[in-house]
């Protein structure tokens, strides 16, 4: 008889931790993503601005499980789901499961505007946070050598669209790029005076949070120098220029935080989603019409057992992973006749939330513990513990400590290297 | 009177040394390359074999010269030189000057056959490390999922052309990558079958260096498994197969280290060149018809005072770098009228051999230092604590450090990251 064989979708922090769950079990596991590595991805504004090296936050999957002999590793895409036949088709073959765990995350959303696309960055991938990285640092250099103020002033502007915590994180750390870290490498500009507006359709930051945690971040911001535009909508892109309901930005760079939506090949599934995509499942995280399919991490549209929505955050998508592997487990034990020894029914997934917290530039974060807020340096140095702590691999954790010590010592950045430039030319 | 002006194209090795060696003195000085960092070029190859991150062999140049008035950088790229009328011309301006140095470096040289670069990889820019790394990582990822054993061999197949040091680096990288480092991450695959040929048409590999230690560095490899073919010219390239005078190998990633040339806007000069294209010098480093104009590093043809060619090395770069400098403030002197005070003719460069040194893989190097011959782990810690010394910048240092002796303890390597792929399918 073959092993049941759970086939996973999907390398972030959900896919990661269900393949791990599996670790000392009789089945068989497939990991699929069509990258080569988990991205440590609360880290990815880190690249965008300089702060970080790409593999530093990353992490190659096969290496996390080459003790696990259960994990198959395969790196292709997935271009469609036949959920009757339960098998899924990739670029390069066909793949029968018996249980299917959905842990593709989202991807960026333009709210119906598939075009704006082209107009602004997006920050997903590495490749992202390296082409947004190129690109300002690119302006930058443009700058330097350009004669005309109206150009300079539209070279050093970046628009960043969506006040949640990617786009609290990156305004940070890109007004302290600008006014701090590469100020003094420029000697006809002055990259202090670089304009970085900060455009949010609700009327707070960080909707999330408690309103004295947005108010905190707000003011943060704006005391780094950042244009914060509440309650404004973006109505349209174009190349280089961003319409607002009451008017429109000049930059050179758009960067777009404001939303997401599920992967092409979700969207096609034919089951209950929301408005993005993300698929609503049963109390047990399985598909309400599948209870052989299941949606964890981001890409779940979720209500635990405490009748609250499951935020899209790290430590949810691994919990989320960890529970989907358990009721694979208990169903697993139920097919092979052990009812006996077996609770009635799927346990429900409940989120234990831990708190979350975002960091805003050098000694600034907020944070949100069960019931207390806090902000400040001591909101940051646990947002510093925290996120070392999770880091995978002992490798990046030291690199990246060293680099973060040092940027706080000498105010550097270190990564600060534009590359893909002649491959962009050619392309 | 505004000071004289001069004007440096590129930033490697002798570029830099040039511009420093101006700190203290009354002109102004133009540093214009078209990366805005500085390559560690010696390291370039543990890039390409996913032993350190691109950002940590490469330091922002505006950064190297926050703290020198004198000297502006710019991110341009040269189109043109107009040696009559002393002005460069470049992808944004056309910049005048008073003294020029070419410090551009060579570009791979494929022997006449341009279009060969289609099917092999160069290794000389951050952005060609970072190809090589994907692809040679990629193939792997694709002879996971093939079922065909042929097919298999193909993609597991490595050839580098070029027994030079760069293709001897690369070679004992890439067995070791294989054979230890990322083994026990595949599952299906064997990847210490993974075949690694290093073709050379001389007979015998490191031909500047002395025979025993070719001798020493083909054995050592040979005990890698590197499969070692001297005395063997390429006769013709195809998309994934090397044609030899006596036969022909399959392989999915050729890597070409076997040729440089001067850049097309060096060639179009009509000066003295070789067949490479590199410039005939004087013994001051100046161009014979044109002493405002000087050629520094790879891109000079030079015998220095002492009746040698002079090796395209770094640290004979960084000397001709200074050289030139020097050569330009004694001619700065001399048109003020200063002639009393300095000697009757420019001098002439000398090349100081403080030795020249290769690693193979952990633990195996070889090194010429004057008449002593070196090879093994003495020769490697040498290698080590030199490479150290003269990489730009602490946290670069202590990064490569640090990843070093955690490769060294646990022979993995880091930043075996495949990005860029999605880039690359698009363009």
């Amino acid at each position: 008889m073959s092993l049941p064989r759970i086939l996973i979708i999907g390398a972030g922090f959900a896919g990661i931790e269900c393949a791990k769950t599996f670790r000392d079990e009789e089945v068989e596991v497939l990991l699929i993503d069509r990258q080569n590595h988990h991205l440590f991805q609360p880290l990815l504004y880190q690249v965008a601005s300089s702060g970080l090296a790409a593999p530093e936050i990353a992490h190659p999957v096969r290496s996390i499980f080459h003790n696990q002999e259960n994990v198959r590793v395969f790196m292709e895409e997935v271009t469609s789901i036949d959920l009757a036949e339960r098998c899924v088709v990739t670029n390069e073959s066909r793949i029968s499961y018996d249980f299917l765990v959905l842990a593709t995350g989202v991807k960026t959303g333009y709210f119906g505007h598939p075009e704006w696309a082209k107009y602004s960055h997006a920050l997903k991938s590495l490749d992202d946070a390296i082409t947004i990285r190129r690109e300002v640092l690119l302006a930058c250099e443009k700058a330097e050598i350009s004669d005309d103020p109206e150009e300079q002033e539209r070279l050093l502007s970046i628009v960043i669209v969506g006040g949640g915590p990617t786009g609290v994180e990156l305004a940070g750390a890109f007004a302290e790029l600008v006014r701090d870290v590469i100020r003094r490498d420029f000697k006809r500009i002055d990259t202090s005076k670089a304009k970085i507006y900060l455009v949010e359709g609700q009327n707070r930051l960080l909707t999330m949070y408690d309103p004295t945690l947005s108010d905190y971040a707000r003011q943060t911001l704006e005391e780094m120098g950042v244009i914060i535009r509440l309650s404004t909508r973006v109505t349209d892109l174009h190349e280089g220029e961003v319409i607002l309901g009451d008017g429109s930005l000049r930059a050179a760079n758009i960067i777009w935080a404001a939303g997401v939506e599920a992967p092409a090949f979700i969207r096609t599934l034919g089951v209950d989603a929301d408005r993005a995509g993300r698929l609503k499942v049963s109390p047990d995280l399985s598909l309400p019409a599948h209870p052989e399919v299941f949606a964890v991490g981001d890409i779940a549209n979720c209500v635990d057992a405490n009748e609250k929505p499951v935020p899209g955050l790290a430590p949810a998508a691994m919990q989320m992973g960890r529970h989907a592997a358990k009721v694979i487990l208990y169903q697993i034990a139920l097919d092979e006749g052990d009812e006996k020894n077996l609770p009635a029914e799927r346990p429900a997934f409940r989120y234990w939330d831990r708190g979350s917290m975002a960091t805003i530039g050098r000694s600034h974060a907020i944070a949100e513990i069960r019931e207390k807020k806090f902000d400040g340096v001591f909101a940051w140095l646990t947002w510093l513990f925290v996120h070392l702590l999770f880091l995978i691999g002992f490798r990046n954790r030291v690199a990246v400590l060293l680099q973060w010590f040092y940027a706080y010592l000498r105010n550097r950045r270190g990564a600060r290297i534009i590359t893909g430039v002649r491959r962009k030319a050619d392309g």
